[in-house]
């Protein structure tokens, strides 16, 4: 039996949905079945936009003695005032600080994953933030360079790895390098046996034109990069066809017969994501020695603090790491 | 009252399934719910995969009555042979010849709307057919410039209109001009009216790059194209917005606030379009005098003649000719 361990949830921007959604999830910890968890941040950030029952802790082994009946916090002061829907630098740092502390001790054993509530790109730019986003400081945190961090997006009936993410669509064809694909193939594979316990994971690859090139007709880019990286990694022994015509690829029957579908680019992985699981999507970071995921929607001011917020993306993003966390433990037991 | 007039349908690629659908969709004639249509094409073609009654007829008018016990058919010779899955030049003739009928006898007014089986391009472009698709032939023979056809694809609950289509994914953000988009969308807003019967159609139109562009960080197609354009189409009364997040669009409530979404490139359109409705996908043509929808997909020679093939966007494809035509027949009437 493995020692239960709480999750690290970073309340990320203090006058974003975080706050709420974190206290949401809290309320619904018995109906979601929810592990204990910890938040850390500014207390005041929750008060402000819930009465529910808070309580400081110190350690993350007394939250879970805690979480029965309260939501324990571990209290990062941030200098200034809190006012839902007005970030301010102050807020900003604190922001850090509350992913520095959940990674920090994820990595050195005292929480079983790190769960990140959403981020201001634009206010941690402002503080001096010099990393594309919170995946990446998480992966420099964790030693492990950016290109090797692969980000998935799950829902529950599908998941998908952008090979290309936040770059204007123009310079999708020159990125899509071979390397660059096996890299995060790979990655995906070994993530998809270690964190969700798949013993053979399945792929499928979309191609990057309209009907997948329609052999070369519409585009050269499945007969010169695609189709041979798809190869070398069968060559390797992972299981993964395509390239798929993109369209075709995300129906039910379809999906029924992959267990993560690669895309070359953002939209390509994230329409059909979010138009099926709007709601509920997951943004996971794979090839990481911890395990951190995070609801996939942004900071969204402009309802902070209206008690308008769904949990159900924060509440998706535990359960997918509580999960991938019982998944490795079991590995290390056996 | 306006005179009941059949749908033409074009049998398309004898060897291919639009014979088999064409076929099935009669035999749901009643349980669909579908008025009388009249298949066009070799009598054998149907013969071959299908054991219910069919009736050959000489005029449209004569199809009204045969349909209630028959699938009426005006036969078109083939010279050769005809076998499910084993396209010839003949049978390639005959599906060219099936669609020069069907589009003329609607012309003419004997016929309500076209509805076309899919061809092989592979095997037309071999007997000298030199537009890109069945769209250009038939927006040619209505003396309307191909780029004033407009492609629409509808299912149960979305509407997409891609502004490029068959292209490769590199020549996108050159070909999006502003004089294409606002001519597609002109179009598309006039047929929401003239055959969708919406008095006042919502536009909704994504942006090309991720977080449509996210102020210029992401492309700045989004700035310098799509919103000038939006802001002039706004000026002529078209009710549009958005450059919109390309992935934030085709949730069920996003949805639920427009009745057709503009996208940029094919498959920004036919992902969602597919994930969703995989096998009711419509394709209308648009910007046309007369009405023409066919079933979203392909002649799919590998399950040719096997009774593997399903009616559902057949059935789908009559239906939205059947409503256009009553729309625009309520319009003169009224």
């Amino acid at each position: 039996m493995t020692q239960v361990l709480p999750l690290a949830v970073a309340l990320g921007e203090p006058t974003g949905i975080g706050p709420e959604i974190v206290a949401k999830a809290w309320e619904e910890r018995n109906t979601a079945g929810l592990l204990p968890f910890c938040a850390m941040g500014d207390m005041r950030a929750i008060k402000n936009v819930w009465n529910g029952p808070l309580q400081c802790v110190d350690t993350l082994s007394g939250a879970v003695d805690v979480f029965a009946h309260a939501l324990p916090v571990l209290h990062i002061d941030s200098a200034g005032d809190i006012r839902p829907g007005h970030p301010t630098l102050e807020g900003a740092r604190c922001a850090l600080n509350s992913l520095e502390m959940a990674v920090g001790l994820t990595r050195s054993g005292a929480a079983s994953a790190v769960v990140t509530c959403p981020i201001s790109k634009k206010w941690l730019y402002q503080i001096g933030f010099t990393h594309p986003g919170q995946t990446e400081f998480v992966a420099e945190r964790c030693g492990i360079a950016a290109n090797n961090a692969v980000m998935m997006l799950a829902g529950p009936t599908l998941r998908v790895v952008p090979i290309t993410t936040h770059i204007p669509l123009k310079d999708v064809p020159d990125a899509i390098s071979p390397e660059l694909i096996m890299s995060k193939v790979r990655v995906t594979t070994k993530a998809l046996k270690r964190d969700f316990g798949i013993e053979s994971p399945r792929l499928v690859m979309a191609g990057l034109n309209p009907h997948a090139g329609e052999c070369g007709a519409l585009g050269l880019e499945e007969a010169e990069i695609v189709a041979p990286v798809i190869a070398q990694l069968r060559a390797e022994g992972i299981d993964i066809t395509g390239p798929h015509p993109a369209d075709a690829l995300f129906h039910a029957r379809m999906r029924a017969g992959y267990d993560a579908a690669i895309c070359l680019y953002h939209d390509q992985a994230l329409i059909p994501l979010k138009t099926l699981h709007f709601d509920e999507g997951v943004n996971m970071t794979l090839g990481l020695p911890i395990i951190r995921t995070s609801p996939d929607h942004g900071t969204a001011f402009d309802i902070a603090g209206k008690d308008m917020a769904h949990p159900g993306a924060m509440i998706a993003a535990l359960k997918l790491a509580e999960r991938a966390a019982q998944t490795r433990a079991l590995a290390i037991d056996a």
